[in-house]
């Protein structure tokens, strides 16, 4: 992919994260409904629904959150109670500007209350003045509103008329997947989480650049592995997909990703599977290492925080890392209102498609190669070695040689690469010479 | 064991170490029977008596050596000889003074010397001018005295009255054991040395701290491991225990300590066993890594000096190491008089106890686990996990959840504890909250 | 080999490089035969001869070049051409003053040519202006000289009488190799080559110290191994003698090393085998620990240069490594006229010989041993252990019991010398006295 088109990739990219920006999203309800209906204009997700109450492992799909409306408003001098006289007095607070002023799945409420009788159900963060926080409580019942330090102290004394529009009751959670079948039925995995209300790199990043890798791998021409797309709510929605898919993911993933934080400009990371050493750590770690040349953060497994504690638990045990932009829980925007979008930028989200979009670049190109004759070959006769060194041409024979001395049919092109210091892509166009010209084969094992 | 009970076990200790000090032990003799006498009290021993002449591997056990009485005293001016006459001259050198006085193993003497006759029979260390040193000679007949230099420096001219009452003759080699069954037959062995005279670190540390250990674990009302402690003249009482019980050893015992140097407040200390990775090399740096918060010194298989020796030799090949306090050869006061009860201290036995009897605890405690369920268990539903945060209790919530995260039945709980950072003890009881709530269970196969 | 026969044979060594230098020497020809011949004074080498087309893998024997004559010089001002007249002019550029100055397998020419005519045919290294450079066009027709920028810079405008009287045709190339059979069938490769015309390190050191390995093994009273020794042009050899012997050397070779680079005084180099743990890259590490008190230099495999790049590339993965002193491409004499036999001296000879003829002593006293008491045994009673410490009788004592305690049939002696930090002469010499007094034993497998 050019760089033109990956700047384009970028803002369009940026474009959908903004259309995605305002819909209430949380583990369930039509905010998640309208947020898959948009991902499938860009990928034939199959979106699917799992009843409230399905059990999944130690688990229980839970009831349907929907939110409709919700405010703080300075109550009447009279003292009204209820709805009455709330529509012509401002609110202070109110669910239009931000999807993050009500704590997700909030009972219902609809009461005048004193400044002290609200207190217990306001969140804001003190040392981050204008920054709202991002609260939930899924299993615990609770309502609250959630507002930034500088809104909280001109509040006022009150009374408040409180409201917050929401039904908690049986439907259903809502998740989509899509398998691009490939030459071969091993499969490669993505997976992304739609749960998170409006905050961009974490989490609008994840959905928005894995829509786009599975556009591109959907028409890229020749898929030697088949790809599968997951897009659920985090940690339930995760659990339920296991549940459902446990022995087949078992049996086919050779390598995969959980995709988050991987919008934003400033940083690159690296999040190893718990077992450390799979096919998608050494392919994680060789892709940062050639593509983000100002170095990268590696984190530990203990560092995880996402779908990765489902897919490496035990019982699971999927190879699956994660590839990331600033991490989680490492930015000071982090699960607040200032993760929007102009932290995320395109060329934030470009990067964080490209280096994934790599990855699957060395997954497509990566086998175990033989060298056919015993010694090394004859280069110069076939004009692949310079008869007499002109700048560069040197150190592209060498690296021929070097390759040509490693393809011995135990490492594969992803070791050699890394053992002889060369990005893959470079790697995989000398080897594509050197095939053509009958000195390496492709060994029949699968890499 | 808490605190106090900890510091009333070590004043206990240091008595037991003084009511020690003044026997004559060596290799053999009276002295030691005594010594296992004292011992006995604290623990049921059984004490055994092996031949002079008996035959071990390559060894064959020396004579007993018995040592009544010691001096250089002046003799008279009359020139006397022999025996006569030295009663009523001061001695200059006394072994009621000390037992350190008379060489090891010194065959009897009763003559008048002169200066320049006694000189090859006197053992000082100029550079510490108040120490005697410790000397021994076991196995080549000499005889001698160990003194102070100040002490050498004001002898005097002569002539001399030297008296050493010793015999060395057919008798036997005294060594006592213990073992504690328990629930399976797998041994865990602690063996000390109790041929040392009057030195404190080196050695009435271990056989002390080794009787505490034995009575604390005969008091224990489960013990899962059977446990064999081991009280031998060091180097020859090794050899003839492993040459009666070698292949017993071998096919039973899954971790030992030689318990020496265990007795000062200066420092703590590993070595391992020559193999490196056994049980009791996990089981020690653990403890110590936890224990001894400001750092320990961590020796090579190289600087052994004790029982270990033998224990990790070819054929015999123990997985023994060594949890110690300052050891042996690295401090000052080594092989001196002046290792005695005020370097070793209460507060210093009770740390050399607490060390090793944590390691009793994580070997009792370690087994293999295993998650019952595929993905994270909702530990929340359960009051396993905060619905909202609180100061420690996200930490506390995590570390259950890394624990889970590990126990997939491959590495036990004491690797898990390493590697999720956390204390054996509190790794123990979280496991213990998630078994008793279903979320873990035990694998099959021993630790 | 004490210091003095040491000394002598680098001497020897330096005279037989001086007798080899003016030669001229390349892939093929005269020059290669006459330098064999004189090799043969040294070993009883057996010269082979492989006719020109002759395939090798992916390789065909080159024609044979042969080097008569060659000069530059002044053509007269009657603008004579052909032969005519050039003998009474002095010649500027002449091979008789060295045979760097023809470029290796140039064609003939004979004609005048202007300066401008000439410059494409000239070879020279402007910033080492005294240095002839080494330059070679194996495989692609050229013909060209090469000069020092000083005589490029002094040769006026002419025009020029060039003349290079040498022929390229069928022929064959020459190689030598000779095998000194040992006790046992496994074999010890030393290989080194002959195709490098006049330069003193890169190379005449290799084949003068080979034939000084071979002249010595082949009087060495007793062989455990057998050993191999092959001369042959670079890389086409090495081709060439693996194409004929492949299977033989894959069963066969235990051990081997290509001899370059051994003949002066600034470094030692080590260059590992492919696969980096071979038996070739444990000896040779352990000797120039040991050789080379001021360190010397580990290479990578990646900085290969030489036949090692065949013996260790896939298919024929032989245990192949490099001792060296001064490395190939690593000095700034390489490959000039300047790598002459004042940079190379008796004394750097006789090093490069001295770290290889100690590759082969622990070859030869590498073997399995195994204590055969358990415990350690009773060295005091053997006069093996110092009844009282002396200086430097307590390390030769302690030396004794670490290697016993590291005998447990596992590691091989070399791998314990390497444990207990001691050179490998040492260790073998403490284990034939424990072999002796019955307490050690050889184990049965071969090392």
């Amino acid at each position: 992919m050019d760089a033109d088109s990956l700047d384009a990739l970028g803002r369009e990219m940026h474009a959908l994260a903004a259309r995605l920006w305002p819909l209430p999203r949380s583990l369930t309800g039509d905010g998640v409904r309208r947020t898959h209906d948009l991902l499938r204009t860009w990928a034939p997700l199959v979106t699917h629904e799992v009843p409230s109450g399905t059990p999944a492992f130690d688990w229980v799909v839970p009831d349907e959150w929907n939110l409709r409306d919700a405010f703080i408003a300075a109550a009447g001098s009279s003292g009204s109670s209820g709805s009455s006289g709330a529509a012509d007095r401002p609110r202070l607070v109110d669910l239009a500007d931000s999807t993050l002023h009500v704590m997700g799945y909030s009972l219902p409420v609809d009461a005048v209350l004193t400044r002290a009788e609200l207190e217990p159900h306001l969140y804001s963060l003190p040392e981050q003045p204008d920054a709202i926080p991002y609260v939930t409580s899924y299993y615990t019942p609770r309502w609250g509103f959630c507002l930034s330090q500088r809104q909280r102290d001109a509040l006022g004394p009150g009374p408040f008329h409180v409201r917050i529009d929401s039904t908690l009751a049986p439907g259903s959670l809502t998740y989509s997947d899509l398998v691009l079948p490939g030459e071969r039925p091993d499969e490669i995995l993505f997976s992304t989480y739609t749960c998170h209300p409006a905050m961009a790199n974490n989490e609008l990043s994840g959905p928005v650049v894995t829509a786009a890798l599975a556009r591109a791998l959907a028409a890229r021409p020749r898929r030697r592995f088949t790809y599968r797309f997951v897009f659920v709510p985090e940690t339930i929605g995760a659990i339920v997909y296991l549940s459902r898919h446990l022995e087949h993911l078992r049996a086919r993933v050779r390598a995969g990703w959980v995709v988050t934080c991987v919008g934003d400009e400033r940083a690159y990371g690296y999040l190893p599977s718990r077992r450390g050493h799979t096919l998608a750590d050494r392919v994680s770690k060789h892709v940062l290492n050639h593509h983000a040349p100002g170095g990268f953060q590696t984190y530990g497994f203990l560092d995880r925080g996402s779908d990765e504690r489902q897919y490496c638990s035990p019982g699971v045990d999927l190879p699956v890392a994660a590839v990331m932009r600033s991490k989680y829980g490492t930015y000071p925007e982090y699960h607040t209102s200032l993760d929007d979008l102009s932290f995320v930028t395109p060329a934030g989200l470009a990067g964080g498609f490209e280096a994934l979009w790599r990855c699957v670049e060395v997954l497509e190109g990566n086998e175990v190669l033989r060298a056919v004759h015993p010694c090394e070959p004859q280069l110069g006769r076939r004009g692949l070695y310079p008869d007499l060194s002109r700048a560069g041409s040197a150190e592209h024979a060498r690296t021929q040689v070097d390759l040509l001395a490693y393809a011995d049919g135990g490492d594969d092109l992803l070791g050699i690469a890394d053992t002889i210091g060369v990005p893959f892509r470079r790697a995989r166009a000398i080897a594509d010479v050197l095939v053509a010209h009958g000195l390496l084969t492709a060994d029949t094992r699968p890499a």
